[in-house]
């Protein structure tokens, strides 16, 4: 349970919360706590919106929160009623996202029955994107349940997704809990299953998309682009329109998060009593040096589509992406 | 230790023994072990080879001890000159593999010195194929180590290797023990890297080669080729021409080994005292479902080079392969 925005900071660090939409919402709620506590609440915002840098939507979150406070505090001058207006914008950001959420799952199934007419879809995911992540049922995997839940969904191929294994430990158990036909693959594996022709579709999320369309996303997501073209299999990128920056213009501009070597040389099972300097099971020599991207970027010409939950830019393009931002404005506007 | 062929069969499926070449002198010393034993030495010979059905050096080896005793045996009529003559061909085929060894390495800085005029080599590999799996200096290692001992390598990016994490566990040893510089990576950074630019070219062994020039290797290889090809960086097989089986037409015909779902849905770690149902620490739900394929199949379109102890096929194609097999032969035969 986190008492402060510290508190918050470490766990967004740590990835004990995690996911961009749940990103965006948490630093939200993280800025009204700050404001209710009394706190400096333009240093939380900071510190929080400094927590990972890919994300966009932490940023997104903390601003909007942090606003509300300042517009209500102008207003007023009560920081009382500043810490309201800063809770009060929390909660709608949580509830948009759950909206949000449904609606991209319906324009995804929408795209996948037009791209794959004859159903008995196999889709290939990465990562965690599902209920853990949202306020709602996620992002892609919010697809996915909505493709199984129209009976068209044949199998689900969860990624492990090392190093931190989200696919195993997260979207495996969400796709249980859902009865979904599902199986666990090692990230290598995922080549084997294109070669046989048994990849339908990719579907996965986005920690930011820039302007021209270039998505970053969990470390693993580039090659499966590349996959999927090589194999002429669409890949679809799932994501809330407030996972687009149009502040970063390309993928050279986004700043990817390196991670700690060890999350690498060692693998993180709490479970486990016995632990290497990093707190987890040791997997390879001590003193071993790790190169640890923690994201990917992949260029929007490997892309079929963007789903939002304004509908799907497809080809993706700075102008398709623009027209979709243009009517989530106008959309927020009213 | 293995004191009979059962034992050595046992250390095989569990990869105790692995790699390769190795499993091609580890079959050859089981049988010689069988026959030095009194045991049934057909029966021996059968078990061993099917412990791994992937990797055709096994068989190579098994058959060519086998094949000793029955020629001394048939020859003498005394089982133990089949035995002695068992062991002397295990002991040259260990002989072989290290001279064998020592001339692809020779080969391939050759070729990486042609294909890479400009030195200072960023090589990206998979799987282990260092002292740890040859009677010598291995396969892909033994030519990045020859880069190496010349200067000419920059880094090695080392691929950790899930399920089982041969990457992080032995060669991660085996570039530090030779002083190179390195770095382990998990599987899905090697995307990065490529978009960065900062592979030069990928080296990896081979567990089969069909005659068409198709690759049967370590699960991850096939991704790391169609990136190769994305990326027009040089994709090259090391590996000595016993690896090469003219029986086998095609990628299609290999039999790609399915092994258990416990080694993904757990992280093998002997260190560990608590552990889950396939004696690893659990990372993903009971009772997931996984799937598990040992080794993929790469085409030879994707392949650039096969470098083997009598030079380098490239292009690789049934007839630059089968070349080199015959002067193989040839100098077998003298």
């Amino acid at each position: 349970m986190c008492t402060d925005a510290a508190a918050l900071v470490e766990a967004i660090r740590s990835l004990a919360v995690r996911g961009a939409p749940l990103l965006g919402i948490a630093g939200a709620y993280g800025v009204a706590l700050a404001a209710a506590r009394g706190f400096d609440v333009a240093e939380a915002a900071r510190a929080l919106e400094g927590a990972r840098p890919t994300a966009v939507n932490l940023a997104v979150g903390v601003r909007r929160a942090e606003s509300a406070y300042h517009a209500e505090l102008a207003r007023t001058g009560d920081p009382t009623a500043g810490a309201v207006a800063a809770l009060a914008a929390a909660r709608a950001l949580h509830q948009e996202d759950a909206e949000a959420s449904a609606r991209m799952a319906a324009h995804g199934l929408a795209l996948l029955d037009e791209l794959l007419p004859g159903g008995g879809h196999r889709i290939l995911t990465h990562c965690n994107t599902g209920a853990l992540v949202s306020g709602g049922e996620g992002t892609a995997f919010a697809v996915a349940l909505a493709t199984h839940r129209a009976g068209r969904l044949r199998r689900l191929w969860v990624d492990e997704t090392r190093p931190l294994l989200q696919g195993a430990r997260l979207t495996a158990y969400e796709a249980a809990r859902s009865g979904m036909a599902y199986s666990l693959l090692t990230d290598n594996a995922a080549g084997s299953l294109f070669a046989a022709g048994e990849v339908d579709a990719v579907l996965i999320g986005a920690d930011r998309i820039a302007a021209d369309g270039s998505v970053a996303n969990k470390v693993g997501s580039y090659p499966l682009a590349v996959l999927a073209r090589y194999h002429h299999v669409p890949f679809i990128v799932v994501a809330p329109l407030t996972t687009v920056d149009l502040d970063t213009p390309d993928g050279a501009s986004i700043e990817v998060e390196q991670r700690p070597g060890f999350e690498v040389t060692e693998v993180m099972a709490p479970q486990v009593p016995v632990a290497g300097p990093g707190g987890g099971v040791p997997v390879a020599p001590l003193g071993t040096q790790a190169y640890n991207p923690a994201f990917d970027v992949t260029p929007p010409e490997l892309v079929t589509a963007i789903v939002t939950e304004e509908g799907a830019a497809s080809p993706v393009t700075a102008e398709s992406l623009a027209e979709l931002c243009a009517k989530s404005r106008r959309v927020t506007a009213t």
